[in-house]
């Protein structure tokens, strides 16, 4: 059992007429538990300490959730076990289509997560609709990556189908330029999406990326979208900076598309002074909402 | 302060119509304290991740205990410090009835306790009829083991006595077959429990006990029972496999029984692959209840 | 990131004639998280494990806080960066007229800190008049320290001043006897908190202090006092001795006051026996709330 931590401390602001700008500050501890078979086979599990044993305000936010009790729900939890086989994990982990596809995020982040506004997608395709617990085989063949996985409806009930997933990954060295490409698809019933994300990092620190959704729910235009998403991070010595632009057409009419920016400096020995900026212009709202924060983050 | 973890990933079954069968994930970690006394008295503690400190989910299941911050609860926690005189142990501990008994539970079990069916009795006594925070003291003389606990009502109301506890234990070695007797006793204004348990385990591999306990809750026929159990053990290489069944008697002339299966396969560096079925046949319902689970248990 | 713990066993009183002599039990883990900058910039972060992260009783004792998921709220973690230029601290730490005061407590406690009568203050002014999640830079120059600190309202309302702090603290030495003075003013609109205090260790083991605080809160004449605390203690090899009286004279007329006493014994590594005793005088009750505790404290 080894632990790692991080901390943050710094200021925020929402955009809301309610609030203030507002003190950040956040910790977590991460326990990684690690063992290897007989065989060789290696197996290990980890767990936050702020999900210390399954978050409390899961379900509804008033009473409780049972993940503490409940093994049927993963509780912030993530298991596995590999080998020459591959690596099947379970719990709080990814599908194969989030597994698969490359967010279009680069560098230092922000305390805030401002750079994920309104009109970023992390492409988890249809992974929650269940209770998030996800069973995910992956392996690697050379350049080459795979992987399939599934959610299941603890609920025995009508359009109950588990949800299943196939994602492929492939890396091109293209002397000193690295490039990935990702694909993805998940379907559950009439349920459908497929994702695919094409990065690329630069020997002279530049990164981008760029990655398209398309989701399909059965008889809900309002949770059916096209997504596009692009993304660039440039470091050099301390400095790091990212910008990102995304946009959801949904299949009802609406748009919700947004951008984020983050700039950090490292300070070294983990710590980073750490800026983030994010805009959204969604439907139905009057002017943008724009976000930021401000701070220091640690890793310990 | 000292680390050690578990996890498990599998799926499982619990016969419930309204439900699939599901995967299965579950993590802890435990944390160990410990210390001396300049005078040689050893001194400790432990608590899980879980607990941390005191299950929300404790009290009612909407609301929360207030274990977190009330050192009147146990929150999940042992402490306990021990010398020449004996052990004193306090907090979320066995009564002396529980101490002395040997559940007929052998070997690996399983990920969901399907060994542990609705005919099966852990043989807890009146442990926690008030909060479950006992104070034990427990010695051993050479072969005999002896234990006093109490468990004392927060509430100052009317039959609010002490739960007060006797057990007693003798090992008997014949020729590499290892035999121990278990005899326990609490009592509590009119209620009290008697218990007793016998198991062997035999140089070959095999295990085997038995355990009786006579509850009498004044008043109260349908919480009042005889519970006799038997349970069987065999581990043989990487191979375990273990058998139990027992019964309640109820006083008001209900019968529940059941039976439990697990067999086991250690991996080796912790981690094995672990079976568990259980079948209870309980009043009142049509058929038994059937359980089982399947999957890898790792412990760090 | 490194851990120790904290365990206590005993038994304890509150006077609530509802309520027996009942079980203590208490325990915690902190994890200490610490690094240092390329430039020598120390920082770090603690959280205990029963904070974990926020506490979920915080806000209203039914449902729960989102200080788990809310960074801003403090969650009960401390975070802060040092350096040359002093230390900016973070999180569930003191307002400056905390920080310069020293409290009127000596030696070793009790198990449920019987000696914090109701006649007792710590000192905290203003803090925690929002949600306690306060900044506070601090310095030491020779034998002066000085300490400036904010805490700010996340809601944007009506009197919303970020209640501020200010902290001065001299240290002397005269001949064996170290002599701590410490004086601190708060203030948020209209309300005010200004205090001292004056301790002294001398070299024959014992130690004495007294302090003074004035908190005037605007059109709130039950929450504005004068109070007054002094407290002795006494160490001599395992044994440690305290005393302390402390009084709330209210502007509304009425007073609470009350003494609080412990006696320790230092059993080595960590491990002590700790007695408390504590009595309150409080308007509106008849006789005296006498509380104590008894048991044996744990430092791991």
């Amino acid at each position: 059992v080894t632990l790692t931590g991080s901390a943050e401390m710094g200021i925020f602001d929402n955009d809301n007429p309610a609030q203030n700008v507002q003190f950040h500050t956040d910790i977590d501890v991460t326990f990684t538990l690690s063992g290897e078979t007989d065989n060789g086979l290696t197996f290990g599990a980890n767990i936050d300490l702020d999900e210390s044993i399954g978050d409390n305000n899961d379900d509804d936010g008033l009473g409780e959730s049972a993940a503490t009790r409940d093994d049927s729900q993963h509780g912030g939890a993530v298991i596995f076990i590999s080998g020459n086989f591959g690596t099947l994990t379970m719990g709080d982990t990814d599908g194969a289509l989030d597994w698969a596809l490359q967010e279009v995020l680069f560098n230092s982040g922000s305390l805030q997560d401002n750079e994920e506004h309104g009109g970023y997608n992390g492409n988890a395709g249809l992974d929650g609709d269940y209770d998030g617990q996800i069973l995910r085989y992956d392996n690697t063949f050379g350049a080459f990556g795979v992987a399939v996985s599934a959610e299941i409806s603890d609920a025995d009930v009508a359009n109950d189908d588990p949800i299943l997933g196939l994602g492929l990954t492939y890396d091109l060295d293209l002397g000193g330029t690295a490039i990935g490409f990702g694909l993805g698809y998940q379907t559950r019933d009439d349920d459908e999406a497929i994702g695919l994300s094409i990065d690329a990092a630069f020997a002279n620190g530049f990164a981008a990326g760029i990655s398209y959704e398309d989701q399909e729910i059965s008889g809900n235009a309002a949770a059916s979208y096209d997504h596009v998403g692009i993304g660039v991070g440039y470091t050099t010595g301390a400095i790091s900076l990212h910008a990102n632009y995304g946009k959801f057409d949904f299949d009802n009419g609406s748009e919700t598309d947004g951008f984020g920016l983050t700039a950090g400096y490292d300070l070294g020995g983990g710590a980073s002074i750490q800026f983030g900026y994010g805009s959204t212009d969604a439907p139905g709202t009057a002017g943008d909402l724009d976000t930021f924060s401000l701070g220091v983050a640690m890793s310990f």
